[in-house]
Order: C-alpha cells, then sequence, then structure tokens
C-alpha cells in the first residue's frame, strides 16, 4: 500500500482527469449559455427523495458590484487571484426535507455532489472552476440574508484559463488502496487484484 | 419561475445527462478493470486543503458473504432491488484534517463529490450507479468497525442495466431559476436573460 504520492488520473473520462483548481484566470467573458450548462449539470446529480437542496449565489464581472460583494467574502490569499476570475460565487444547502421537515442529513453530501458535476460540465464548456473553503460563511449569511434553513458550503471561481501556458502542478492524491476497501476497513477490496 | 416540473437535461455533456438510478440490475459480473476506474474517478474529486475524507468500503457478488452484510443494512425496499446489482458499498469521510486535527466542515461535502465522480465514471464504463440514503449506518459503523473519526456517507449499488430495455420515467427538478441566484437570495441570476 503506496502513501500519498504525486500522481495522474488512470483510467478515467478525460472530463474527470482533466479537472484542477487553477489560480490564473482570463478576464475573458464567459458566454452565457455556457454558464447556463454549468449549473444546469449541478441540477442533475443525485439527492436523497430527489430533494435538490443545492443553491447557489453568484455574480459575474458584468455586475461589478455583486462581484465585488462576492469578493469580499474570501480570505485574502484567495481575493488575490480570484479577482482574475469571471464568475463568483458561493454555495449552500437545505437542512431539512421539504416534504416532512425532518433533517437531511445528506444535504451537504448532495451539494457537493451538484458541485461536483457543475465542475465537470466546466470542462466540457472549456472553462475551469476552483472551489475553496477559505471565505467567511458567517458574514455570507449576514450580507446576502441566506435563510437560516440552509447551510452555507463553499465558494467557487469560474472562468478561462490560457491552457496552452496553465498546467496543474504536480497532483498528490491518496492511492486507490487507500480510499477503497472490501469488508475489512483499512484493506484494499479484492477487485484490486 | 417554473415550479419544480418533469424536465430533461438540456445542454450538458452525456456523462451527466446519462446518469440515472436505477432498479433493475443485470446479475453479469462488472470487470475488474471497470471497478478500477470507477473509484479511481471518486479519488480525483476536489477536496478542501486536498484533504481527501472520503473512504469506501464495497463488496461484489464474487464476494457472497460481503455482499450479503452490505445488503443487509439497507432497509427492505432497497434490499428487494440491489440484491440484484454486482457491487454494494457505503461511503465515509474523514471528519477532521489530518494536518492539524481541526474539524473538516467539508468532508460530507467532499464526499458527495467523490462519489459524483463515481457515478459519472460508472456512465463512462458502460454502468451505473444507484445511491442510497436508506440503510442503518449506525448497524454499519459496528458491524464493520468504522472509525469514529469516519462519518457514513451513504450506500449505494454498481453494475450494468439491459439499456435497450431499462430507461428512466419521468425526472422531476426544481427549475435552474430556483437553484441558481444572482447576489439577491431567490432572485435568478442575470446570465439568465
Amino acid at each position: 500500500m503506496s502513501p500519498t504520492s504525486n500522481s495522474e488520473p488512470s483510467g478515467v473520462h478525460e472530463l474527470i482527469a482533466k479537472r484542477w483548481s487553477p489560480r490564473e484566470f482570463l478576464a475573458k467573458p464567459v458566454e452565457p449559455a455556457k454558464l447556463l450548462s454549468v449549473f444546469e449539470a449541478a441540477r442533475w446529480a443525485s439527492t436523497c427523495f430527489n430533494e435538490q437542496p443545492s443553491r447557489y449565489v453568484t455574480a459575474t464581472k458584468d455586475d461589478a458590484a455583486g462581484f465585488q460583494r462576492i469578493l469580499g467574502l474570501l480570505v485574502e490569499q484567495n481575493q488575490t487571484w480570484a479577482r482574475g476570475a469571471f464568475l463568483l460565487g458561493f454555495s449552500a444547502s437545505k437542512r431539512t426535507f421539504t416534504h416532512n421537515g425532518a433533517p437531511n442529513r445528506f444535504a451537504p453530501h448532495d451539494l457537493g455532489s451538484a458541485s461536483a458535476n457543475l465542475a465537470l460540465e466546466a470542462v466540457a464548456q472549456g472553462l475551469h472552476t476552483h472551489f475553496m473553503g477559505g471565505f467567511d460563511a458567517v458574514r455570507a449569511r449576514a450580507e446576502f440574508g441566506i435563510p437560516d434553513d440552509f447551510e452555507i458550503g463553499a465558494a467557487f471561481a469560474v472562468g478561462y484559463i490560457d491552457e496552452a501556458a496553465v498546467k496543474p502542478g504536480a497532483r498528490s492524491r491518496k492511492s486507490l488502496s487507500e480510499t477503497t476497501f472490501g469488508t475489512d476497513w483499512g484493506k484494499a477490496a479484492g477487485f484490486m487484484g
């Protein structure tokens, strides 16, 4: 069992292999139709009881004031590069099931699924995304009037990069045998041979 | 703003459009190389601080006893169809950051992202997945010795279906204007025109 190490995706679809989180976005505007596809993709992820708890608050550079408001939520080291993206946003997920008001323990999980779809559709559209934990979720709630029944998720940037010039650095991941087990926790699944 | 309604994915990559959650799995074994790709895809989702909190406990029908143990965790109405799948499993996410031991509030979110990658890679491999909230996570922890530092996520099934015979029914989703806002919560983003 190898430790976490630099590696490249092996045997996976190019959408998944090509997704990474750049900092060097281009000022180039993103066509509205592409943004529609990116957020459309998020809607089609699976969710528990088809609750669809995910929501996105967004601003593009066409809304300079809104963009600055979201940018201002980010920690400074994220602001430095995120100001270059065309769209900034943050996600939220509904804490309760709409059909009965009970807590939905899968809401953050399902938000993560929706956002993975969003990130992969961005690749399909020639775009890139960068999700960020480093932002002030408490201020986001107050400044954007997020209802109490929604938990705030991650911030994110969307835009073009210069793919010829900007490449991911060394990519580090746990080995498959560290993440995917048989029925003995910590022991690699049998199909790994 | 249209209410939740039946619809089809529009303008998104076929991997995303074709993913759905069938119940009618075929007994046909899944090639180990395809399973490797499916779980490999999960590794490459983005995670906060590159923590990679996601883990999967799995059993295929080649491990009949293990398969039965996971099947037995599911609520009865899931057992009915899930026994037909080739692989059953459940996911878990590490509650704390390994680099400093602090709580990782993004762990369930990042698990959801990894599992969306898994589901989409399954489509790329000609497979389908079905994630389930309906299982006994408390018993799963006890019976499989899941460490306290891991939160249990969702159960899931992976396998082939007869794509010529088995089709998704009507698909219901919230409209894009109900999920994707500008900086005014609840109001559609400007790029929606």
